[in-house]
């Protein structure tokens, strides 16, 4: 066992993760109640892969690596667990959509699968960055996190308008709010992912010009 | 610098994260602005914590330790993380705190400061469990999870009817649910820090009986 079986059992981690909150969505927008159940076993296999994955790491630890490869190992420790965080938030998800496909349908124009995409690419994308080592993709990525926060917010904000015209609608409102706010907290488990990514190969960066790695900071 | 100094940092992040969390909620029923704005600045602190344990358990890392401490300093990252998430929901909670201290007070009766003193006892048993590497109590607290989330579906439905009973309240009633969403979200951490706990000394025992780490689960 090794270093690439390690990313590996995080990439298969990950399609899972995002499988999850695809079906979540799914389950929302399709109004599908037993979509939204299958979703809990999806989130079931993620917490496995997490145990896998800190198994793996603790094994790879216990070796002795290099300096350099013991931090890769213990960031993967962390996106496992940013990852199934993601998991539990389809979970989430998938018990308000359960919830809603047994109310009348509300009719109000917001972008939850646009939210989402964006979402899901931003776990995409820290995901490569840790497996290609690099650090300035990670980086790149950390402002988007402030787009899904506006959207978010607008989704929030236009939402709240709407429960105050419709009072009936409230606990509707209130379901589709939770789901908006646990799509933002994904891009923010991505954004986790992407600072770990950039905190650890740049300290290492710093670390080989001789400066101590104590004074690097969190992006 | 050994495993004592260690879980000594953690500890002074604990309780940073601790006085984050009391300050955001004083700020909230003293409608205190300023104090509100204070939390950002303890939430700073925790973050830099959060840096220092990592750099600490690196360094511990890369002399090799033996198993069973490599695993405690793998479970003082985590938890290191799940601390820096608790000073994040401060921020927030803090935040909130700021938008309804400008605007007139709701006068609703829900047990914010209750769910409050809960999810901090949560926290500072997860955090004595680790320092006492008892498992016991780890697993013990796990449960105590489902009365915090009874209390924030509690919060939430009694601010629903209040929202449909007065809807020019709404926005207010988002911010108090947004705030006891984030107290729920405290408890979720303390719990998977008191999950880390268990699965950290309980794989350590069955390795110990001879099995293998990998059947173990995840309480």
């Amino acid at each position: 066992m090794d270093l690439t079986e390690l990313k590996e059992k995080l990439l298969m981690m990950a399609i899972q993760a995002e499988r999850a909150v695809n079906e979540a969505l799914r389950a929302l927008i399709e109004r599908d109640y037993d979509l939204a159940l299958q979703v809990k076993d999806s989130d079931r296999e993620i917490d496995r892969f997490e145990v896998e994955v800190d198994n793996m790491a603790i094994q790879l630890l216990v070796r002795a690596p290099l300096a350099s490869d013991l931090r890769m190992v213990t960031v993967a420790m962390k996106i496992a667990q940013n990852l199934e965080r993601i998991g539990d938030e389809a979970s989430k998800i998938a018990k308000r959509a359960r919830d809603l496909s047994e109310e009348p349908p509300i009719h109000v124009h917001i972008d939850l699968p646009g939210m989402a995409k964006l979402a899901l690419n931003m776990l995409k994308v820290a995901l490569d960055s840790f497996v290609n080592r690099d650090p300035t993709a990670a980086r790149a990525l950390i402002p988007r996190d402030k787009e899904v926060d506006r959207l978010n917010k607008e989704i929030t904000n236009h939402l709240a308008d709407y429960m105050m015209q419709h009072p009936d609608a409230i606990k509707r409102g209130l379901h589709l709010i939770t789901i908006s706010r646990s799509l933002e907290r994904i891009a923010d488990h991505a954004t986790n992912m992407a600072e770990e990514v950039v905190y650890a190969y740049e300290a290492q960066d710093i670390r080989h010009t001789g400066m101590k790695a104590g004074v690097s900071s969190r992006v």
